[in-house]
């Protein structure tokens, strides 16, 4: 299997398939395009000739198979290595991490565009525009509620890593980098994201890029 | 089990959640809310009670499980009859189906926004914002692609009805009610799915609906 991901500084949608791939368990090649520079015309158009991709990463190839969405990389890979090993078995914690995760998926779009994924930043006093507060809100409430119920004590949303927390690490960077307030249970569990070792990987990897991608350097406008 | 879906006529995700729950082969009780009546907003406070929904539709009850997000609906009810009833059973198949489906339910905002799902509705000459051109190309390239590859000469995107044609089928509706130009093979998948018995069910009671929605009952400018 290849998997190719934007760079790791600011690509959430890798970080996710990149997540997925390290909880199949499953050994992977991974290739690194620099979304804003040169290279990634050309590799759009690699990606382009081989149908159906559309030249945004994460892409995942194994064999003749080609998997183009972060959600449906894992999915994919939950086929092949088993759904327990990404999902709780318990049908009403899997009902909601089902939902918590497709919600990640299409919507917090307020959130994804005036906080983008930036690991090496740390921004302080971000004035946060209203819609950014209720996500921020709703997300904290996901979490609470996911804990409560389903945690079992563990560290994670629902007690052992899976895909809920695969699909809300590129959120815990964003609280990180903008200094976003979080109540002490939610600092707990941003703690055990950040200091996992998958996560500690890839924030090396985004401490050592060397590509900078200006319009999101910048500190956010309310 | 019991499914809340929104008005039959404008909800797109509605149709997805529905059509997914036929294909479950299970049985459900239906509940429509007109959102944007009255009874909306006393039906969202209702569902604010019952954590963690989040006042959007379609939300699926199983006991004590909450689904809130058709896709996750979809992959919930997967769990429950086999994945066999919802994807390809191919690997290749699947890897594009579920990127297929992943792609819809993250994407294609341009076509969402400026063609909104009005199932009764009949517009011709409707003039196409350049997003929305790229959109509905990307949506016939994906088509035409899977049938080709995977279609084994059956109606539908992967042969017979599945989890693509399930998030498609509002893309469906919609070229239908703006008159979009599409090519033959695109007329044909397009009539199958429309003819579908249970497309057949969902339009009469999108018909049958006395709720009219003023914003989305105009003619779209580009």
């Amino acid at each position: 299997m290849k998997l190719i991901i934007g760079n790791r500084n600011y690509s959430s949608w890798s970080l996710r398939g990149w997540l997925a791939c390290k909880q199949s368990g499953l050994a992977f090649e991974e290739l690194t395009v620099n979304i804003s520079g040169e290279d990634w015309e050309e590799a759009k158009r690699a990606m382009g000739e081989v149908q159906p991709s559309r030249g945004k990463v994460p892409i995942l190839w194994d064999g003749e198979t080609v998997v183009w969405d972060s959600l449906a990389i894992l999915e994919y890979l939950g086929d092949k290595v088993g759904r327990d090993r990404f999902w709780p078995k318990d049908d009403v914690a899997r009902g909601m991490a089902r939902s918590m995760v497709a919600e990640m998926h299409s919507g917090y779009l307020p959130l994804r565009r005036a906080l983008p994924m930036n690991v090496r930043a740390r921004h302080e006093g971000v004035d946060l525009p209203d819609p950014v507060k209720a996500d921020v809100v709703r997300i904290l409430q996901l979490w609470a509620e996911a804990r409560a119920r389903f945690g079992h004590g563990g560290p994670f949303l629902f007690g052992t890593f899976g895909a809920a927390d695969v699909f809300y690490a590129p959120v815990v960077s964003r609280f990180v980098s903008y200094g976003i307030a979080v109540p002490g249970f939610a600092q707990a569990y941003m703690q055990a994201v950040w200091e996992h070792d998958w996560m500690q990987t890839w924030i090396k990897g985004a401490e050592d890029e060397q590509w900078v991608i200006e319009q999101w350097d910048t500190v956010p406008a309310a």
